[in-house]
């Protein structure tokens, strides 16, 4: 059983989030709230994504799996109006998700979830940590994409850098400590990523005015964010790209 | 004799009208006011405007037909400041209409009215009418877009409801009787129509909050709106597509 | 040496007159400022850019010459924020220009000014003045973009007109004296231009209220406006096309 009514604006957060690595989902339910895990199909990036019933405006569900195509929430949250409240219910006997937004109703047909496991979350230890600001990070990121299609994500002991290196000109954003909202650094780290993944999972924060960076050298981001006002979170983990030098 | 000033918001909603269903068109001008009918290539629809003296600022016309380029129109209601009025008088020796706004005067070569008819009116008898906000109309059109090809508009003793059925998914807006500016409809009535032409219709209302749907079943549908804040309107009649079951 | 501070809305403004004719310029830099001149490749326009050292929050320089790449440019000042201000300095051991917004820095390589000359702006007489509003030959230009790929500018004792003229339809925009803001004629002025040059010309003007063309008959026209609110201008040559009647 399945029922909740949900703000647009927050289902649009999850949206976005989910959309910017995989076009179909396993959503797991219950009277907790939602939850999810998604691994792009290239392998190079996961989401771990926690909804609290919180969030919701109204909640009731038992536990339960629902597979739901990333796209057709897409097309209904383009419908809604500002302040807009869905209400979903699972239909069980015809297994469709129907979603209600004013007078408007779409009864979507789910995803077979059968082949989608829960992917494992890696257990890496990231010895760095860097909360920054969202803007800050687009700024830099925005600035090295005429330059490179990787960047490197550099954190010392007193400040944080994103530098991208082309074949003749190089963009470097510098924080230090005192712009930073959080620095946890005792020897320097430097890795690699794909800049077209972290950017996809940076424009997808939402109102989230900063997000928390895990690094270590030549390992994954782990890229932590708050959804719905805190009534929830996303943890993003993206692979490095190893230089050779 | 042709010479006229009109508000270029006005001109635009009629350009706006017409352009849904053909790129040249020829107006009936007189005193009274400009009227026009037209059909779309295909034969699938229909369209009769009138707008009254009382939607021009100043009009002075003995009758005369004017055939017309829908473009040349939209070109140059681009450069219309807001508020702007047009000025637009036939210059009957070189067949040229000439139009001014501002300090611009764009001279416009005419169309040839001769192999031009003025399409009959079918006489439909369509039993059911609602009178609904355009707003609500748009959405369910909105959301029909990603479903189907064409919908349903079906009315009821006490709702009216717009439907569309695709392959797995549904989108039904489901409108009561106190959601409805006006509902006269005993027997249940019900056609299908092309989404494509009906959305190009209701997108072309412009202004006017409301719009009247006259309906049967299997029948055309008529839409009727308002132009000029009531100093002119329009009439759309869109034939329907039968099912075959 | 180079270093420099300068609003990022001014530097737009120099960009966006330079992008008009050419990719890559060569920038003359002394303690007075900045000055350029470039020509299009088809040859067939030419622009003289002053920049005096109040445009700069700060300027410090030795007369030197700089060669760079306008879309590298354009990159940078997209990611500047309202009233961002850039530092600029030439980082003369590498041959580097460097560019610095808030935390975010990009060096650029920089483009050898060896086989860049100073065009000779010639020596021209043009008999007639206009002053007009940016905003008015701005409505001119868009009006004609439908009709014809040249313009015809005329001045007369008494008024200015630009008009152009395609195979059925005509344009003019027509000002007279009393709706310009300076007029010097003696006698009927008309030359004939590109109007894809003018109206690139014209929409680079950015926040110059308004413009004064230089104009004879057959003969170029000169543009010119100021920028940075009169701390520089910007003087464009643009050849004529002979009518062949």
């Amino acid at each position: 059983m399945f029922k909740a009514r949900i703000k647009a604006d927050v289902l649009r957060e999850v949206i976005t989030v989910v959309g910017t690595l995989v076009e179909e989902v396993k959503l797991n339910i219950s009277s907790d709230g939602l939850s999810l895990r998604a691994v792009d199909p290239a392998h190079v990036a996961m989401v771990e994504l926690v909804l609290k019933a919180g969030a919701f405006e109204e909640l009731k569900a038992t536990a339960c799996e629902i597979g739901v195509d990333i796209d057709k929430f897409r097309e209904m949250l383009k419908l809604a109006r500002a302040g807009s409240v869905l209400r979903l219910s699972h239909d069980e006997d015809k297994n469709k998700l129907v979603v209600t937004i004013d007078n408007l109703t779409r009864r979507m047909s789910l995803v077979d979830t059968a082949g989608m496991s829960d992917p494992k979350v890696p257990n890496v230890n990231l010895p760095a940590k860097v909360r920054v600001k969202t803007e800050e990070l687009n700024q830099g990121i925005r600035a090295s994409e005429s330059i490179s299609d990787h960047i490197a994500l550099i954190a010392t002991a007193d400040m944080f850098e994103l530098s991208a290196e082309g074949e003749t000109d190089s963009v470097s954003l510098k924080l230090p400590k005192d712009l930073l909202e959080a620095l946890e650094c005792k020897d320097t780290v430097k890795s690699l990523f794909s800049l077209d993944y972290f950017s996809n999972m940076v424009k997808s924060v939402g109102n989230a005015p900063s997000v928390t960076l895990n690094l270590g050298t030549d390992y994954p981001v782990r890229i932590e964010f708050d959804l719905a006002g805190g009534e929830g979170y996303v943890k993003y983990l993206l692979a490095p790209r190893i230089e050779n030098d």
